[in-house]
């Protein structure tokens, strides 16, 4: 069941941030932070969406339509609980923010992620999933630590 | 003379914007909030510096630290009025922000900017000061606005 958080599952959601493998302590406290102020009197425009399942969170998105724009979208941060890669779970959440952007007259998502080894599946996801690649900035997040562009557009 | 802003200078600081030629009417609603608030006492991470002669704001900049990044940074606003144009004020706005940038550690600064006919005046400016494409984006700002984004390296 894919769902809107609500205050009560911003423990779980850094909890799953944590357990992704690939989240830094400061992206984890980053995510945390987003996630409280999406719930609070002065939204920032992140929507963060969770993936629970027997009432556990396995996994959560956040997306926002990106400003200045016309029908652009960010997916600032998609995370899956290690333990429960490969059955969609990542899959299932992408396409609920699809749906929603759509509706909402969205026409592109764009996502950003690492060029180093350990995001080889994040990378390998998002091909898999529609998106190409739009651009690489070299040692962007540190030295030897590249970002990459990547694009889907909806239909 | 290159300095910080000041409140004094957000009125004038718009009205560039404005006469800037490229900035549409919520762009400078935009960089007129965004000025006010890096004045706060909250403020914002975005470092605003103006370029005055006579006492007259000629141009702007806006630049600051790219967050969960070690050194990137981003140039958010370069103005410059459009009857001054074509005499350095984007050059010595552009160089000042790299000395600071520098001076803090930072390595790299990434400049987003249109595809369209109207910037070709501004790419052609990020070529020449250095800057290389590293990635775009078609139909992004709106169909048929790419985005296009530049990275330069710093020495």
């Amino acid at each position: 069941m894919i769902r809107e958080i609500t205050a009560e599952d911003v423990p779980a959601l850094a909890a799953v941030a944590a357990a992704t493998g690939n989240f830094s302590p400061e992206e984890v406290k980053t995510v945390e932070e987003m996630a409280k102020e999406s719930l609070g009197s002065n939204p920032n425009g992140y929507h963060f969406l969770c993936y629970v399942e027997d009432r556990r969170l396995l996994g959560f998105a956040c997306y926002g339509h990106t400003s200045l724009t016309d029908g652009a979208y960010d997916l600032y941060w998609l995370g899956v609980d290690a333990r429960e890669h490969g059955r969609g779970v990542g899959g299932a959440l992408l396409a609920e923010v699809e749906r929603r952007l759509t509706a909402e007259g969205g026409r592109l998502l764009v996502a950003e992620t690492s060029g180093t080894d350990a995001y080889a599946a994040a990378r390998a996801f998002y091909l898999h999933h529609g998106f190409h690649e739009a651009g690489r900035i070299d040692d962007f997040y540190a030295v030897g630590d590249a970002k990459v562009i990547y694009v889907k557009r909806m239909r």
